[in-house]
């Protein structure tokens, strides 16, 4: 029993710990949301990425915000590009990057300086706030079911763990999309708007987090036997119908958000003693099912 | 050159890339720091864990906040009881967990039900703001080179990236030290005031954070093979004066942690383009180093 002490601490309460008067558990919130409430995921903007060792991570690409860079990445991924990638690099509590040998030649349409895509204009977006205080922005909330940070006049999409950037240079125009990493530990907020972030692993984080440190400066792999090759990085939509991976996103205007993120800031259940009152943006990224 | 291009992003800025008029960066301000500014860490707050694999990881122990709690862990380290043990857990995004197994005796001066060891009346200690917002406490700062939270009338140890904290059932007192875990991937506050912290792993994150995610609910290990046994857990006052791994931890009231933290909110040199102008407190734990 002791070992399971952590047990409700967690998103997923068993059912059968709850006596029927309780207030609803996040997944219970899920599990009971409408169909109507889940909007799928379009094969285009699913980046599927198998390693040598069998396993798998996918991308959900931004594809309203940073327009160029997440075109570059199609482009890459749609010529094939990425399947000769490499893990190059782990760093404990900040990133693991992956990408092909410097200086490899990119497909000719690839946008070579793509503007720095870092903030947006709010006005163009349907902004949904998330009513708790944050750190590192006046205001953070949702755009179309992607966890957004603002300052009232620009918004952008937040470093939080598992979010995908562009590598680049020091100039910032020089992130074609050929380096990629993801944020592993405790989200490193101090990144946004100086570096572009365009995705999410919404699939097998664990496969990428639980990869071997990097022995040299911050965490790059010195020698090459440490890195993991891949086997492919394509898109869902270069797939057969049949053979594609299909996930929806919970709406996040939909009550059931609501009531899901209420149920994040102020968990209930036998375990609890202090419900925090709230919950921060990246502990709020919207979640993401399977679709039958 | 582009592999290094999140180089700038991280706390180790290489001095030659910077101008000599640039605002020092935060590791250049800890190497310029007086020793007076440092302070030795007992070594009878220092657990020394050993793995089978024979990595170590180190956990700092806080024995002025949750003493009965810190006191049971100090018992069960001299009566080797924790030489059995072995990592049980670990789920991507949430924790590390180890211990033994289920029912075995505890040494007779273990406290069995300690108290829920959560909050401390802000009066006795000395204080020490951080000037950021923060989602989960109206107020964060420090108090004797430990990070913490607090409302006005209590404070507490937050769960940050790194922190340690002693697994319970569910009712509040029965966290005996038993089995402790570790905090791995972003933040989890919403377990503030609900387990009792006590202790930072200063030495060694990335010989829990790279275990293999467990399979079974929780990311309990299904298979006692999944599982790391431990060789030894001691702490370093029960080792010869010479063998004893020595640290000190940053004054929190020094001026040169002062600027570090600044230099952290507002990061120069040649790669940011806009400094956040804040920290959270989880990127604000205190800086350790090896003793000279």
């Amino acid at each position: 029993m002791r070992l399971l002490a952590l047990t409700v601490s967690l998103t997923f309460i068993p059912l059968s710990t709850l006596a029927s008067e309780a207030p609803k558990s996040p997944s219970e919130i899920l599990e009971q949301s409408s169909p109507s409430e889940w909007k799928s995921i379009s094969p285009d903007n699913l980046l599927i990425n198998t390693l040598s060792d069998g396993t798998q991570f996918i991308v959900y690409l931004n594809d309203f915000m940073p327009k160029s860079h997440t075109s570059n990445i199609k482009i890459l991924a749609n010529s094939h590009w990425f399947d000769k990638a490499n893990i190059v690099r782990v760093q404990d509590n900040y990133v693991v990057q992956w990408g092909r040998e410097e200086g490899t030649s990119l497909p000719e349409n690839v946008v070579k300086q793509p503007p720095a895509e870092y903030e947006f204009p709010a006005k163009q977006y349907k902004f949904k706030p998330l009513k708790y205080r944050d750190t590192y922005a006046t205001q953070v909330g949702f755009v179309d079911s992607w966890a957004v940070a603002g300052d009232g006049k620009d918004l952008w999409l937040p470093h939080c763990y598992s979010m995908v950037g562009v590598g680049r240079d020091m100039a910032p125009d020089v992130g074609t999309g050929q380096e990629l990493y993801v944020v592993i530990g405790h989200s490193p907020r101090h990144l946004d708007r100086n570096i572009t972030t365009v995705g999410r692993i919404i699939y097998g984080m664990e496969n990428l987090t639980s990869h071997k440190r990097g022995s040299g400066q911050m965490g790059f792999y010195e020698n090459d036997s440490d890195k993991t090759a891949f086997k492919s990085s394509i898109l869902a939509s270069q797939l057969p119908e049949n053979d594609r991976p299909k996930y929806e996103i919970i709406d996040t205007n939909s009550k059931s958000f609501d009531a899901y993120i209420n149920a994040r800031a102020n968990r209930g259940g036998p375990f609890f003693i202090k419900p925090a009152g709230a919950v921060d943006i990246c502990n709020s990224l919207p979640p993401i099912r399977k679709a039958k």
